[in-house]
């Protein structure tokens, strides 16, 4: 896992495409590998609901107000020339539509007067991580997006569009931002699982055989936890400011909803809290797992060692060549009869004696963490 | 304790039966395995008590109302049918009938304007740590309850109803609220004594005799703290939620009750934040444990090795096989008649020499973590 | 002093007698081994005193109002009835007697209308650290007190009432109350210092000899300090909310005296926070200081070994067999004239080559710390 | 990186040329290496601009108020007369005069009724990281700045104001004041894009090859980080100061570029707050690692020794010279007829066992932080 | 450093003659060490000044309010009766004279009514850190001061005071007390440089030689760090609430003032941060380089047991007696005409190999930590 995603590990941190320091604000710097804006057009009320696929900006004034309810969703961001128009058609500032451009930006939301900019973030695993900003422009009878590129996770929001007896169909552009903020919320809950999986996980390795590849794994565990955590709070933010201050285009019922919405984002940081806590702890317990292995491997070298040296060294005594026939006071015991049993009795009697000694302090005992 | 519970050691964590991503809000996914409801009705006033078992969920509706209080208690969600049934009669938000089934949630408190409801949460250690939630929807005269299994820990608020000179028995449905979120709350003191007693056994442990198998069971006492502290921590602001705002529905003197249950939950943050901080310092002096041990190995290994080196060395060196018939410079040592005595003399000094030099350092002043 | 106070160490954080779950509040469970009440009653104004010791609790209702102040002291929590009877007479709720009589109880001030109920702590070091819960209950005239058993703090006051020319005797029942409270604060600075004295000893200790016997000696300093802070910072909040909440009972003149008891409690917390950061970092020094011990320890054995290895290797290569005779290739040296000075020469060399390697790299600087 | 930068590493947190303690407020104690104050005016309205350099500091007064907006530009403070006539022209009160001449100075914004004081720092890497504060004065129609030196970020600015078109040219004095804030602000991130790859390069370093060089490396990123963080955040609250309390000369529409502005500060502390986590876990795994390392260098000693010592003992017992004419019972494996190849079977058998043992144990499983 | 100051370290945090438990509140416990009280006066108007020495203090009832400002000065503690009657004189609360008399007091603000009274604490480093009180009473026309011993920083403002055209003299009795407290403030920059300079020391030495006795002086600066910053942090409330709550003793113009000295605090407690974070960090070093070191010196024992012990025993092999003439296949390698030249080269290609073994495994790559 960590060896293969250092390309896309920082999608959550970077921030690509800032203007020079001193440019005038609202200066539109688009990435050149950006998709160019596909502009998809969702009117409907109780009663209809009009699809359609809009190729030239210029219609898009003509289609607002025919409808109660007018979403107009551009997917990707590569036409600067397009998005200021679309900004000039809707009235928006040209520093929400910087915002807009210049991904990723923090979640949230501010007040243009007449519409509310909200700025949230989905995030999908095919394969790694990956975080897509969605920018919400939510007027009086208008639902404004833009994604970054095609796909996104509001397949089950148009479906729900599509079912006239549904509620959303019966309410106000307020409650379809509510969904579309909903729905990216929820696309945390998969990656969070995830991550629950990949802490279990690396609990268990580090708890039964800690390795060194577990240090890498846990980093970046963490760091993405990290990144992933600030981007939730912001989420929570970005919703308690809709639902705090807001009242002239967010309806009473719809606050309730976006209230079930809040409480998602605190479950969503209770749930990462506790990963975070345990991917904490992984690195205290690696390095007791460690400093009890080297302790481990300090006894078999230490028992080894004191069994031996002295045993080597009785050899090597009576290996010595002093001269018994100059005196016979020199190495007298290797004359004797029963020399060489009484030295290997004194050998044993020592190694057994060392061993005993270890018997009682208990270094025989082993610990579990060593297998 | 630790290898045991693998399964278990996570129900208070785990986020089960989530509808998809972009799902209307509302949607109940019931789990399949969970147990089909059964309703027990207690309607009582000061004067009169009456119990019954509800088995068509259309009697509800002409229960309500006969006496001042009416508990209906609903235990098992396997039926989402009922339960929407239920909550068509009693007049209850498909958002609060979602966190009723989409167990676990965290505590909170939430006004539906003519109803207040209420998550809470019951633990018991039967044989592991578990919890269970109550959702607890508090009328004007009623007070309707959901729990995820047969078997509570209201039964003394049972007997109490039953006793008419009872205080339970004078007062509104607040009163009933109030005691089952009570007991609901003394249900975590025997949990946090029991994990005091585990704490305590591990810190004995830990100071005495640091092994390896203490660091799972040091770190999942520790989560299941930061589990169980997140739960109290939810609770404590539900309860500090119903004191403050929602006067409408709750009284004064109840008010006065509820301040109480806020206290005893202080307590339990209180003894919590004890056993925290002491399994939090416990990884720490395993650490200090395991390495002062390591120290001691070592110096065992060094003592060892710096006397018996040296006499290895004298010993070998007059194992040398020079000629000494070549020239007189070879090894005149070996040919005195004392030679070997003098060595053995040589070796004994050498060795005293080296004690004594340990023992003025201080090497032979055990510590006591080594036993 | 580790293992001599197991039994009285968790004084501080045990929760003892608490009823069933589900109970009814206010049920009083007292301790079968708490001593039998003792009542005496201080009745005073600024010209009279009158002291007695109350037999029968219905005479205190008589006692009640002849003086300015009457100051009713009730040593032992063994009887229930008598204190429900007390309660009655004062009117008191029966959550506050609950609080009472189910010691300890965490400091805290409520409003019951008519009086205040408030919970303090004194402390006392009589061997071992020990607290008491004093829960007294201020009237507009008069002061009652609950303490848990003979024996308290209180003299100093009392010795002052006796004074007529003292502040107390011309003062208010709120007064008296103050000067109580005061005098429950004031036993924390021995205490304190007390464990400053052992903070100190531990520093000097662990920065001059880490003993392993360290290690539960500062655990133990930290949980006391955890309990003992907790304690206090709630002992502050108590008179904050006296001071603050409680006009009607405590008078202003008043209040500028508790205003200088929670500087108090503030000095005091200053004081504690001093000595748990010391005592924090004692463990992280400790564990420096066997760390940077088993550098030195293993300094001492890499010197010797790598001194020794090579010089044995040698002697042992002039203990080959290889047969001279065999051939002129076979050991040569050994016949040499000068074979074995060169032999030790060369050993001799090689032995101080590494002590002049060791040398310049600097092992032989020992650190302080080793001694 | 570390050891070129000792001398510019404290840019950011040293304090120079206090006066004594005790001085008057407002003694100007200028830094006698500071470059002599030179001083550029422009002056702007839609229609016109006009661009001079100042010579006499007196001929200041005349310039002031014949355009919109007049931006008096003063490089370098080491002339402090010059700088006391400017605030006696502009009026300016002599703390604040103090602050200019006394950096570096935290970043604020203070009220002085008529006009605003505001410091803010623009940072560098030419080659290390410099700070330099700008003291911006914004009066009603003229912004006052004053840098430590020539040379800053305000290029882009100045281009701005000689396009007649441009949003600076059609607003008043308090769009310049943002714009030059702006301007700060935004040289902040090509600093914490360095730092991150920094980071990045240490992180990778340290997960891959954990060397001793890393730690000073990694402790001057820390400190780096550390003093960046604390200057952001007091620019954070500058601006927050500026949005929030001066309504008087801050129009509201300017008022919306700021907070765009503090979003960009919230911005940067965002990434900051990631690089930390990072750098401060990069100690933890550099210990990790070393330990991990240790622990494997254990390994193989303790294999090595546990094989040889064994062997080496046998090989030792059959050197020694027990005389085997003496008696039958001296070492007769000597005299046999495949002693030697039975020895060396047993040495053989014995190293086998071993390997073996240590095999079965996992010894042999290299982690991969090793290499 | 470390060893030669325990008898001064303390100054910070202890607490000197406190009263008995219980004692009334009021009561003065001189300590019998004070310096006996010397009292100067300076009044002051824009014209006139006056400065005398009081010998009899009942002369000081006759001096106040004869020039627009009097100034009385106490040096010394060491007569209660004095002070009691000075605060008789000018009507002080004696909770404040208690406050005067049992230094140290935390720095704070208090309001009497009719005059403030304010703590503020001094700091000097002659040679060692050294903090004394000095008590100010703020009234209308007067500032009363009380310092614990002679000596003191405020010749400047005694200077300032002399100079007829002075703002000082020209402002009324709160500017002086400003003047006073800044002063104090200005006391501490120089402390905090110099413990910048210790801390720089330490950082070096730490990252260049981490020596055992540098762990003390580490601990030292972090707990005088922890202890001074307590003090800033109290002086900087003090000062804070100075401003925010006297309005009817404090002008104004003094409020900028003091303003610029509350600036004064947040400097130096961004300093000490500063310092502390670096402290923190050092610890972390430490263990970190001790820890490398040790794994270095491991590396040296593992080389050369690795390489000594197959040597070694290759050399004990064929010293083993085994008797050649008993078989031809007891050792014939000891009969060959190439047996020794062999075992040496063998012994070689040993050697080479575990050294390339290590070489290419990258243990001859020293770490720059050890030298």
């Amino acid at each position: 896992m960590a060896s293969s995603r250092p390309a896309n590990r920082h999608t959550l941190r970077k921030r690509k495409h800032r203007p020079t320091a001193g440019s005038p604000p609202g200066t539109l710097i688009a990435d050149p590998t950006a998709p160019k804006p596909v502009i998809r057009v969702m009117a409907y009320g109780p009663d209809q609901l009009q699809e359609q696929e809009i190729t030239d900006v210029e219609g898009l004034a003509g289609i607002l107000g025919r409808q109660p309810v007018t979403w107009i969703n551009v997917e990707g961001l590569g036409d600067p020339e397009t998005i200021v128009r679309i900004g000039e058609i809707f009235g928006l500032h040209n520093l929400a539509l910087e915002d807009v451009i210049h991904v990723p930006q923090r979640p949230k939301a501010e007040d243009y007067g007449d519409h509310i900019f909200i700025v949230t973030q989905m995030t999908s695993l095919s394969p790694h991580l990956r975080n897509e900003q969605v920018s919400i422009f939510l007027g009086p009878n208008f639902v404004l997006t833009f994604q970054e590129s095609a796909g996104d996770c509001f397949d089950p929001v148009r479906k729900r569009i599509g079912d006239p007896r549904g509620r959303i169909r019966q309410s106000k552009a307020d409650y379809l931002a509510y969904a579309l903020i909903d729905a990216t919320v929820d696309t945390y809950f998969p990656i969070l699982e995830r991550f629950g999986e990949v802490s279990d996980a690396l609990e268990i390795a580090v708890l039964t055989a800690p390795k060194g590849d577990l240090i890498p794994r846990i980093h970046h565990l963490k760091t993405d936890l990290l990144s992933l955590r600030r981007l939730i709070w912001a989420q929570r933010d970005m919703i308690n400011v809709v639902i705090r201050d807001f009242s002239a285009l967010v309806s009473d019922p719809t606050r309730v909803y976006l209230r079930d919405c809040y409480d998602h984002t605190i479950q969503l940081l209770d749930m990462m809290d506790t990963h975070r806590e345990i991917a904490a702890a992984l690195t205290e317990i690696y390095l007791s797992g460690v400093n009890s292995r080297t302790n481990e491997i300090m006894k078999v070298l230490t028992v080894i060692a004191t069994i031996f040296m002295p045993l080597g060294f009785v050899a090597s005594l009576y290996g010595m060549n002093f001269d018994r026939t100059a005196s016979p006071w020199n190495m007298p015991e290797l004359g004797w009869a029963l020399g060489y049993p009484l030295a290997l009795g004194v050998m044993l009697f020592i190694a057994l004696g060392l061993i005993g000694w270890f018997y009682v302090r208990g270094w025989f005992q082993e610990t579990k963490i060593l297998r």
